[in-house]
């Protein structure tokens, strides 16, 4: 395999430190779903997870080693062996040779205090624990990334004892030097002079950062790593981990690529990197925030009057890059050109025989960009229901009838209740051709009362329906100040037990506004099983 | 009034910059509120609107002048005089001194750009806009502080350009001097050069830094100011703003404070950060990012094995600050020991004369902690419902038996409808003393109907409820894992006309959270009437 050469190396550790992040747990599939994604975009490095403390993520890096990645390493993660135990024989780094990966991130210590007060070992055994474990994977054959962990706060607190362990990871064979600020409490001005300091001292060494955002400095403490000569920067995508945070790669690739001239991605990888950036969001089931740097939906939103009037005039008044270039746009995702584009593409997909191709300007895309623009005012938004989104475009182009209705449904709260009738019950009326049926179900809440009976009805006459079910559910009023009247959007991911998909409903009653998410989600269904 | 001398000013424009973040209003009476908390907490400055491009901001300006802050000043914000008139003719100028505020904010060009495309006049009459209004300002009196709009693009475009604009206030007589990276995307390095030029040009002036985080780097480039000599920071609590977003001043602050030993807010404010933060969030309707520097809920969450064991060695392993300082906690806010401490001081408001006093080791307060820990795991949450909390604490002391009760209610959402009922009504019956009393009502949505129903109900009991009405509805999925079976959390915001009260409710049950939500909020009601 040909890599482009890239100028920045960039490693994503979404599936290790990523997953360390409150709320954040990926399933098996998940992080193939993710690895994928990361392989897409084109960052070198996937650090993958912890083979040593987490022994099912085996099952990930055998499935993984047969994938056939375009772009992307994998690398498994661990620490240096433990003290007095001979590396050959420390079942931690075993673990590691057998994820079977290119290469390997192992951390040692940095800092005197963790040496002292956390491992209880003397220095000489710190260093012998680094020079031995990197020895040993060279031996095997590993690509070898040596992770500082506390670095700055190690040099901080005495440069020599610091520098000394660096020195153990070049002489051991590290392939990588990565410095750490694993608290993420370091100012850039001490980023800046310790990591000059290391390039210097070892001015053959490949060097790196992994920075926390503790402070909020992530982002500015990578670049001014960058700023003096290191090469590997360590990240998450979308920002997960541990605490606040680590490096948000989707914020500062852009910044190094477009304002340093420092290559990351292969070319044209740019412009997706917000897509993909959403896409392991929606994986983590976390939503990333609106106003993220480059990517977040807010990023290029304007609102002060004179600024809208400066950007007509020169659109750098108002905006420090194009938006186009990170794939976002100044309004709306779906309502401008660009969101035209991504239609076509959407479209293509679906219809992908169509004569004459549609292209920006088609009759269809206007008439789909526009419906678009007036369901978001109403308050829907697809980004998260690909599916809701399919089931528009195929209605738009004629392309699909639905194979069923519902002609009536009632949904009752009663508390208490009797002894006969649940507190929550939905009784529900479909119409399939000529055929209606009527089922009734209960449920803990009235949406999955609604869904049970629906599904119930259904399942007479598409008995594949009995294996789809809902998996998550989300609720988000749109406008708050309203109240009880304001407008909710429910978005539901559901699952035939192979793939997912997501669908979106809106109406002032929350009742209504998940029954159209379950239509659409049963009709896409249908789709696939045809 | 004496105010303690301090290092740093700090100016907050959650009032302008911030409400020019999408999806952010004020109303005039969380304006006000807005304004408490700022002075609470304590900084220097509140910026709290332009008059002259939003003259509804003059009824605040009027009602403003009649508070008595302990702590900030007040400054209207506009820009400078339009071109060819006469400062004392230019009737957004009039609007700023109609304003009559200790301090005014007015921002001009410092960038060639933008003097030449967007203002299309030449440079002199941009130096003659800027010295006019800074002088006809001052000559009223006015502590002027000026914004130097883009001043880092500026200087970049045009060093000599950029710092004749500033050599013009400072000789009209500007008493502040702030350097905008209006478009947010300057890096550290350059805003640390700049700045230096610009103190070593006017070492009598008192120098400002204003970031916006359109790269990431509001919170690195107000620390690159502060470390090259200014000692003016503006931007907003929690970060609200145009685009991505001001400097948060929330996670600057402990920086300043606790790492450059520069005191910023009156001694003992900063361990109240957070929850003037949470406070100005909720008043917007925002939600803050738990994973927020210093502040957020997960900012000192630890989830790795050996970090935990870490940090039970020594909390400085993985804490790059004590969390105590800025009022943050290790796990959760209500669980350890600082949780007791806000207890306590909740509970002495509501039972002020309670002998002996309450203390963090007394019976009650540890019952209440346990409560809470328990409650907080089944998913409720009291920090955005002090109304609830208030009856919990009430309900605990023995201070409080309900004056009503529900003893049945149904909720139905039919679709369609017939031609006598509404796609949702409910129907409840509600128990006071000895009397009960049914109601019925409809609404656009379940939760509106049971809401109308329920005070239609007691109304009849307590006519002062007839004034209530719901202002704000959210929920939120707890766990979406589990699909429409998870639990989800309604907030209620209500208000009787003059003040508002929230309140919270969780359960499966959508309708059944919003019932628990809705009995706190009349109960709060009914208490505070009698």
């Amino acid at each position: 395999m040909i890599r482009e050469k890239l100028d920045i190396e960039i490693l994503d550790t979404t599936l290790r430190d990523g997953a360390q992040g409150k709320g954040i747990t990926f399933s098996l599939s998940d992080k193939i779903a993710v690895t994928e994604t990361l392989d897409e975009l084109g960052v070198t490095w996937i650090e993958a997870g912890n083979p040593g403390s987490n022994p099912k993520d085996l099952e990930y890096f055998r499935l993984v080693s047969s994938m056939k990645l375009k772009n992307s390493r994998i690398c498994a993660f661990g620490s240096t062996r433990k003290k007095d135990v001979k590396a050959s024989s420390d079942s931690q780094l075993c673990s590691l040779l057998d994820a079977q990966t290119e290469g390997v991130v192992v951390f040692g210590k940095s800092w005197d205090l963790h040496v002292n007060e956390v491992l209880q070992v003397p220095p000489q055994e710190n260093l012998a624990m680094i020079t031995d474990t990197i020895a040993f994977l060279k031996s095997e054959g590993r690509i070898v990334i040596y992770d500082a962990e506390h670095f700055f706060d190690g040099w901080s607190a005495s440069p020599s004892f610091a520098l000394c362990t660096i020195q153990a990871a070049v002489d051991a064979g590290a392939d990588y030097i990565v410095l750490c600020d694993t608290n993420g409490g370091v100012f850039p001005s001490v980023v800046s002079a310790a990591a000059l300091e290391v390039i210097k001292a070892f001015p053959n060494s490949r060097i790196g950062i992994h920075a926390h955002n503790d402070s909020g400095f992530a982002l500015a403490n990578s670049i001014a790593a960058v700023q003096v000569g290191c090469i590997h920067v360590q990240g998450t995508l979308a920002g997960f981990g541990e605490r606040c945070g680590n490096t948000a790669l989707a914020s500062l690739i852009p910044s190094l690529e477009l304002k340093m001239s420092l290559r990351c991605l292969p070319q044209g990888n740019l412009v997706r990197i917000g897509e993909f950036t959403r896409r392991i969001a929606e994986i983590a089931n976390v939503i990333i925030s609106d106003d993220m740097p480059y990517v977040g939906t807010h990023a290029f939103s304007h609102k002060a009057g004179m600024h809208a009037d400066a950007i007509l005039k020169t659109s750098r008044s108002f905006e420090h890059i194009d938006p186009a270039l990170v794939g976002n746009d100044r309004h709306f995702l779906m309502s401008e050109v660009g969101g035209r584009s991504a239609i076509v593409e959407r479209v293509k997909k679906i219809a992908f025989n169509l004569e004459p191709p549609v292209h920006k300007d088609h009759p269809v895309i206007i008439s789909l960009a526009q419906k678009l623009k007036k369901l978001e005012a109403q308050g829907w938004a697809y980004e998260g229901a690909d599916a809701s989104f399919e089931i528009l475009i195929r209605r738009e182009l004629g392309f699909y009838s639905p194979l069923f209705s519902i002609q009536a449904y009632r949904v009752m709260n009663e508390h208490p209740t009797g002894q006969t009738i649940a507190c929550c019950h939905a009784w529900v009326k479909v119409l399939v051709g000529d055929t209606t049926e009527v089922a009734a179900a209960e449920g803990v809440g009235p949406v999955g009362a609604l869904d049970s009976a629906l599904r119930r009805a259904l399942t007479r006459f598409f008995p594949g329906l009995s294996k789809v079910r809902l998996e998550d559910y989300k609720v988000r009023v749109i406008n708050g100040k309203d109240a009880t009247s304001a407008r909710v959007r429910v978005l539901i991911e559901s699952t035939d037990g192979i793939r997912s998909w997501n669908t979106v409903g809106v109406s002032a009653d929350i009742i209504d506004a998940s029954r159209a998410a379950l239509v659409d989600s049963i009709e896409y269904s249908l789709i696939n099983e045809q």
